[in-house]
């Protein structure tokens, strides 16, 4: 008999990691060195619990459903697991619910602290010597992963960047004259600046929008930044301005958490934008709009673009067939062939190089004065947000499907997971 | 020789403004009654500064584009004309540049404010002489126009607002378990919570997105808001809330207002979400995250509703159509024919009596707690958003056109607007 797959999804959503779940089920359906998708609910959480969702319960069309679907199907976690030295008890656990459902393959789907823990569980065979075969699966909006060219889920929350940053660029032009002068939308982004980079995609012109972006991987100078907006105003009659949420002062101190009290004298909220908002307004009184995309962005699969579908879709199709030839602590990447026109094939590459390894925009992709993208980067970024591929829709909503997510029945005792 | 029209776009915008300045255009051209239009450059302060888009000048192609571009391609305006006897001035400048480019029909494109200022330059013809035939066209993403059955622009944000919820709470529903419990979007309406309503398209099922829908309608009580989202939470493990941005405690404070301060000490930054996040997490403690979606919404023309393109479209069309047929001081309006199957046709309204009236959402649409639509309310949205209307697509960015607009050769002298 073959081993049934264990995958699970991790970290936070995207638009495409349920097409990622698509193309590793229907691949292990026809696959027949591996026996059926066994699903953690809530990521590896659910190994952990043994709450194991049977897959091969779901219809046809549910899972060929999930490919236009966003969010994670079966739910997801932020759970990281420590070494197998601090955390014995934990991977004792893992294999004994791995025994228990005759799992010889543990796929997982996340970012980077994702692969740390599908590497860390890749060496139970070793270190344990129980014999699973561990594959990683990329994932993360934040395009943060090394050695792949790029990751599933960031070409669709760049598209929706660049489509709200051209829209709302629009949208502001037309009422500067009298109104509005400047917007600023904040866009996810911790430590690297991808996200906000995408938006750069939008401007056709050097007086379109966005004006202004505000990489994290470049220290937040009040002073400057203010200067480029009213010079940005007084020659375009408005500014963009698109921001990571991950900016710092020269001190390493987030711009989203300065100078925000509430009434109780709280340092509150967060938000990055009414920050911005704030220091332009009272140094320089335009009338500002600001927006925060926030999970509108990752979730936006009504807008995917068609190349991050395909690239999702074919790095789980990857992951089995890599799981289903043998292969170990392994993570398929994407490798791009040819620019333009643009080409991609399927590539692997060792867990141990991508673990806790993040990839932040290069300085030669940023533009000198550190406020918009440079030619270079427009190349890397433009293919990725290439296509449309837009899900089904009934009665002017997408239909997105919901899978049932019927548990396997217990066999161990319970486990408590901190 | 017929004479010219002017139209001018008013006010915040929309994704499909625009299409209805391709079908003024687009009727214009055909219908011989009329001479060419003339767009106001930035609105009805075009006119008075005799700043005159020639649109004769546009390509058949770039037109027709109009209908699948968001935002005000001749630019917009917030200026509200006072009465004849306060600004005689304004008025006799109007009556100049409307002579001095034979222009005989007035076509005004906005919410409420704008019709106020159609209906007072119909007064011109009856109190100062001048032959102006003036057309109302309606347009808003607040809905809050009287008589019409619905306002051009609100379908297209209804199905962002219902679509962006719908996205977002698979997001939080797949996260809950180990992260975020609590997710507020902020979205549009000051007076009328006909934008918030729209969200309540998502809900499929007792427990699915939206939980919470806070209305400018109900005045908030904070103790219960935080009682009804703890409830939420318990039952169904997160909770969703989408936020009117005009909410109001009972004493009429905007929820927007209260208790931010900045580090000097001023009520600064807006926003209702980030509010009501600071309530929930000092209260309850849970993880939360929030989206303002601001411009975002109304300018989202990339998920425009098809029916809305076609109503605004429509009435367009119609003006032009009531214009050459020698109607004054009307507006178009939708007329909801028929709700299962969907069926419109276009009346007329005078313009006498859409000014200054606001239409809030009735009390029955509303459900008895306060925090959800009742399912006339439902029935009542669902057919407006209908439909895709998506715009071309050129390397993954919608193909938005843009016009030259190119000005008349003045023929005054120049004219200052306060």
């Amino acid at each position: 008999m073959p081993k049934n797959i264990f995958y699970a999804q991790s970290g936070g959503m995207t638009a495409v990691i349920n097409a990622t779940a698509c193309g590793v089920i229907e691949t292990a359906r026809r696959e027949r060195r591996v026996g059926k998708v066994i699903a953690g609910f809530n990521g590896i959480v659910g190994a952990l619990r043994e709450e194991l969702i049977d897959t091969s319960l779901e219809s046809k069309k549910t899972i060929s459903g999930l490919r236009s679907t966003p969010s994670a199907a079966f739910g997801s976690c932020r759970y990281k697991l420590k070494s197998i030295e601090e955390s014995r008890a934990e991977y004792e656990r893992l294999i004994a619910v791995f025994r228990a459902h005759d799992i010889g393959y543990f796929l997982y789907n996340g970012g980077g602290d994702s692969q740390d823990t599908a590497y860390k569980v890749s060496q139970i065979s070793v270190e344990m010597g129980f014999p699973i075969t561990c594959i990683g699966i990329p994932k993360t909006v934040d395009n943060d992963l090394p050695i792949t060219d790029c990751c599933p889920g960031f070409g669709s929350v760049a598209k929706f960047v660049a489509i709200s940053t051209l829209e709302a660029g629009l949208d502001v032009a037309a009422m500067s004259e009298s109104s509005t002068k400047v917007f600023v939308l904040e866009v996810m982004g911790r430590h690297a600046g991808w996200i906000a980079a995408s938006a750069g995609l939008a401007k056709a012109a050097r007086n379109s929008s966005p004006h202004i972006i505000l990489f994290p991987e470049i220290k937040f100078d009040q002073k400057k930044f203010l200067t480029k907006v009213k010079e940005t105003v007084n020659r375009v009659g408005h500014c963009v301005v698109v921001a990571s949420e991950g900016i710092q002062y020269n001190d390493e101190t987030f711009v989203a958490e300065t100078g925000i009290d509430d009434a109780f004298g709280h340092k509150q909220l967060g938000g990055v934008a009414p920050v911005l908002v704030d220091q332009i307004k009272r140094e320089q009184g335009y009338k500002c709009h600001w927006s925060v995309a926030d999970y509108l962005q990752r979730s936006a699969r009504h807008i995917a673009s068609a190349t991050d579908v395909e690239q999702a879709y074919a790095v789980g199709k990857a992951a089995v067939e890599f799981a289903a030839s043998g292969k170990n602590a392994v993570m398929p990447i994407i490798l791009r062939r040819n620019e333009k026109p643009y080409r991609w094939s399927i590539g692997e590459v060792s867990l141990s190089k991508v673990a806790n390894v993040e990839r932040k925009i290069p300085r030669s992709f940023i533009s000198k004065d550190g406020y918009s993208i440079s030619s270079r980067c427009r190349q890397y970024l433009a293919p990725l947000i290439e296509g449309e591929d837009f899900p089904p829709y009934r009665n002017g909503l997408p239909s997105y499907v919901r899978t049932e997510n019927k548990l396997l029945k217990k066999k161990l005792p319970r486990f408590d997971v901190q």
